[in-house]
């Protein structure tokens, strides 16, 4: 097929996701802050461009996997961005997890230039982003996702289309409030345990497959065990992502106090230098 | 074989659990604050006592599975309590979910009396009773453990010997600790989706099977969307749960704000109306 597709931001997440795309036959045309951290995809084959702008004036689909949302905006709205080198009937997709707001933002702007847009983040990790094995939740027209899907499938195994402009941001912003609270949860009966003279790992075997269990509880749990901090999802970014979700309630009027008292707790231990760390390091909040 | 069992407390739980120790062929005498609460047990052959004290006469081992910790202060020190009716040798078994306190209290008085005493509460619910797939945590001496473990292992599939006196109790405070924290984010989750117009069943499918999934999630979420806010477990066992593990938090100088949070939640349902509800009508915090 003579599909060529942009992608923009090369972080641990996107080089992996340009090698599925390459794999299966994908061109793919790069363009990231450092070039320095490309190198690697480049000599893979993925053609270097300079800048947003002419990483979309040669593709058909753009893909952006940037990091904040202010990095969005520019990368779409900046002088060398996006919709200063777009022509009709091509199609953006934001995969960041970025604002609802600027999502439907996005789309707006696009449809005004007869352009798909899409907002797709994911959650996975770098290890679902290695295997394709995302989770992608797709907000935007439904006949532009249709298009996409066989990309999307590439990359995730779970596809699932959430509705208009800014849902799949949404529904990111549901995966990051469930993960909040649980995480102070899980927490909590670690600190707990220890406190009350327990073995952790025999309290994990007790109560890990019932109505206690969950995914951080099994996977956060024994590394905290093993004083193993590295990040699988940073502490900075999950602050950055209760941020969105919490200015988006405020605009819906909705109070969600667990996700504020998360956010407390988080912005506590980035406070002590755990910024860089994986969101496990909250079992430092209570040393 | 001749063991005798005596079962005080024929709930939900306790009745199910009687049926397993009949169904591998123990005769079970018992004894519940409501007579007509054990008739169908007692037609199925169990042997009605009228008081704890009286079960625990003709009894090798005892068991209690009542309700709140006075409950089960009243049934092992009460006049006409297993104290009062116990010889050497024999033990006794709370599977309640109480304090740790009074489990390590009821422990030392066996210790003087020559009598083996461990603490053993439960997770896994009705269906987990019917069904002997509990998950017991057990404390006390590992002795005593080992001689009670076939019993154990008629009424659950997931028998962990946690140490000393309390440890059960303990185990089972850090089991409800995570619970409590992961039923806010998970309601919240939903509360957002809706919010935000999004369809809660297709939010579910892009989130419960990844990082944010757990127990609760997949099983709750889906409960509430049915509106069926029937107890697997009642909001008012929870808070009193939740109590005893701030409580014991408290003697131990520890901090948990995120259960200190849930338990605030749950009072505010239960002022409402929602106390013999089942703990997914958390939803209703926000109604």
């Amino acid at each position: 097929m003579g599909t060529v597709i942009g992608f923009i931001g090369i972080g641990v997440m996107g080089k992996s996701m340009v090698r599925n795309l390459q794999k299966n036959g994908y061109h793919v045309l790069i363009y990231t802050r450092t070039k320095d951290k490309a190198e690697d995809l480049i000599r893979e084959g993925a053609e270097w461009k300079e800048s947003p702008k002419e990483v979309t004036g040669q593709s058909n689909i753009v893909i952006t996997m940037v990091g904040y949302p202010h990095d969005v905006e520019h990368v779409y709205f900046g002088v060398d961005g996006i919709f200063n080198g777009i022509s009709p009937g091509k199609i953006v997709v934001d995969m960041t997890t970025s604002t609802p707001t600027l999502a439907k933002k996005i789309a707006q702007e696009a449809q005004k230039r007869g352009i798909g847009a899409l907002d797709a983040p994911v959650s996975g990790g770098d290890i679902g982003a290695r295997n394709g094995t995302l989770s992608i939740m797709v907000g935007g027209s439904k006949e532009t996702f249709e298009r996409l899907k066989p990309v999307f499938e590439i990359l995730g195994n779970n596809v699932v289309y959430q509705g208009e402009a800014g849902s799949g941001q949404h529904t990111k912003m549901c995966n990051q409030i469930a993960i909040a609270s649980n995480m102070i949860g899980v927490m909590e009966a670690l600190v707990y345990a220890r406190k009350a003279g327990l073995d952790p790992e025999k309290m994990l075997q007790s109560i890990s497959t019932g109505a206690a269990g969950s995914w951080s509880m099994s996977n956060l749990l024994p590394r905290v065990l093993k004083e193993d901090y590295s990040p699988g999802f940073f502490v900075k970014h999950f602050i950055k992502d209760m941020g969105i979700a919490l200015e988006e309630a405020h605009k819906m009027d909705l109070k969600l106090p667990g996700l504020e008292l998360a956010k407390q707790m988080y912005e506590a231990i980035a406070e002590k230098g755990e910024g860089e760390s994986g969101t496990q390091a909250l079992i430092k909040y209570w040393s």
